[in-house]
């Protein structure tokens, strides 16, 4: 039972789940799953574009997406997650139950969120950044108002679970900000902030595994879900690293 | 593929999205939407009426209102909003995507919440009020237990995005409430709170947009979404003000 | 219009919404009530088994239970509530709404949460407990990594609303942590932990209810909900404490 719109385009080896729908002006790319209860190409009357979903996407379901977001390959969403409108998001990027995507926003590649996360609108995501639960990325330092600034994080960034990222502040690349933190400071490139109101409390290269090796950059060491190009690049990154540092 | 019940009174020129559920004991206003997978009337057998929806509501996809409920002209839901029982709703309000109004509790007019909010049994919140993001009005200081007591929001004011407001905490006339903030007590009229647990740390005055001008009380300068009438009152009440202290 | 699998298993007098989906493997016992929208039997491919559902089951509307659980009697959920795989969960469970149990967890007997509560995977979470609105429980320490660690949360525990509760912590048995906690440390029996990052401030006797009995523990006052039994031995207790301490 489902209403697909004969003005939709889908491509090869597309499936379905039951009371889908899809409206005019969606593209799904080929080899992508589209589960139970999900609307795609929704429209708040404000989207500047069609909805274009790259190949390879798995939409869970009960999920939204608008019109006037183009999404790269590999779109993994959980349940109940909301994309809307306007928003220029990259390959791999993973959406968890109940998170929203508030519009307006850039994400690069291979961002991952966990559930009921917010990304506010006009954010700015680097890539390969991680957005753990619960965590809300915020926009206006005086609400209500016009003036609004979504944070810009860079690539590697860590949100831990729990964070309230105030807006307009600037999350370096590497850099981990510690769950339960509420944040109003910027956290330069590599470093760690904690704490209510946050501080920067020092280098990540001071976290480490059980084993006392560095837990960050996490890309040496935590690789599941990327590309083998992309694996073999931090890879060789790891071992230069090491040359330089020994 | 809607079911809507034939006991359901449903005003002219309302428009459904598909998958749609009106059960019996549901008016619905003119020139309202109610998008797909939206299920209205629902009952889990404390209800003490009808639910009643004011003309021009607009309730987004997966969105639950129950019976019981009163709720006035203008209703904006963002998706997977839920509205429980025997509320009283004023005009205008706005509930955010994934947010929940718990039942029992009364709301004034223009009230706005962000997403993943909710809004605890017994609440009393005043008009005008705006909840951000995350934040949730607990309402039970010894959980579990049955002396419940929901906090008590005033005109005007501002909870920020990921707070945790105590149950029966009073917020004053025009306050502000930081984010992050774990509120555990009273915010007089005009004052700010923050921090966790939370501190009075003065008056709202104190804040300014940036080009200095008074943040507070945002009705002076912040008037998308309300109705001409209200905004001119506003601005009348601004320039007594100005006059008054020049 | 539901679309139940011919391989589920359907108990005596269950009731259905409309627009639900079971699949294969799906045993639902007697006297449940399965509301509209729900997906009973979700598979993602890494499920170890069937979903049983025990008896008295009332699943609400938008909610999801994923193959691979064996839940008991009882059970209930809020709506957009999400079950995944291969958890061990008891009889009595109540999970809010928006609220998602990740899977590969272990819930005991008569465990209550709120709206918008994420138990994370790897968890284990004894009998009675509470968990409230928006808390979680966190599984990994450097994230993100492949060594996780749920919490451990023993009977009787009560988690405030809007907990951040870091891997690998344990909560003691009528332990207690305040709204808004951020944990990181573990929590002895009967102890209270509070604050952002959280302390441990004394034993729960010292809270009072208004008319100056303890408060807790919270089973020799609050019964509403819990089985004759259940509650006798509760009573039994008490009083022999009572007693003891005279």
């Amino acid at each position: 039972v489902n209403l697909i719109s004969s003005k939709a385009s889908i491509g090869k080896n597309v499936k379905f789940g039951s009371f889908v729908i899809v409206h005019d002006n969606v593209t799904i790319g080929d080899d992508s799953v589209v589960e139970s209860y999900c609307e795609l190409g929704y429209s708040n009357g404000r989207e500047k574009g069609p909805l274009h979903i790259g190949a390879n996407a798995h939409v869970r379901s009960h999920s939204i997406l608008y019109l006037g977001c183009s999404i790269g390959a590999g779109l993994v969403t959980g349940h109940h997650a909301v994309i809307r409108e306007n928003s220029r998001i990259g390959k791999g990027f993973q959406l968890g139950s109940s998170s929203i995507s508030m519009g307006e926003l850039e994400v690069g590649d291979f961002v991952k969120t966990g559930s009921q996360v917010e990304i506010g609108q006009y954010s700015r995501v680097g890539s390969y950044v991680w957005i753990f639960i619960n965590s809300m990325l915020c926009n206006d330092p005086r609400p209500p108002s016009d003036e609004v600034r979504g944070p810009d994080v860079d690539d590697f960034a860590i949100i831990g679970a729990g964070c309230t990222v105030f807006a307009g502040v600037r999350i370096g690349k590497d850099a981990l900000v510690g769950g339960g933190s509420v944040l109003s400071v910027d956290v330069p490139d590599g470093q760690v902030a904690i704490g209510n109101p946050s501080k920067i409390v020092g280098p990540v290269s001071s976290i480490k595994m059980s084993d006392g090796t560095p837990a960050y950059p996490w890309r040496y060491r935590f690789h599941r879900g990327y590309p083998k190009d992309v694996v073999e690049r931090w890879l060789r990154e790891a071992e230069a690293m090491k040359r330089t540092s020994s």
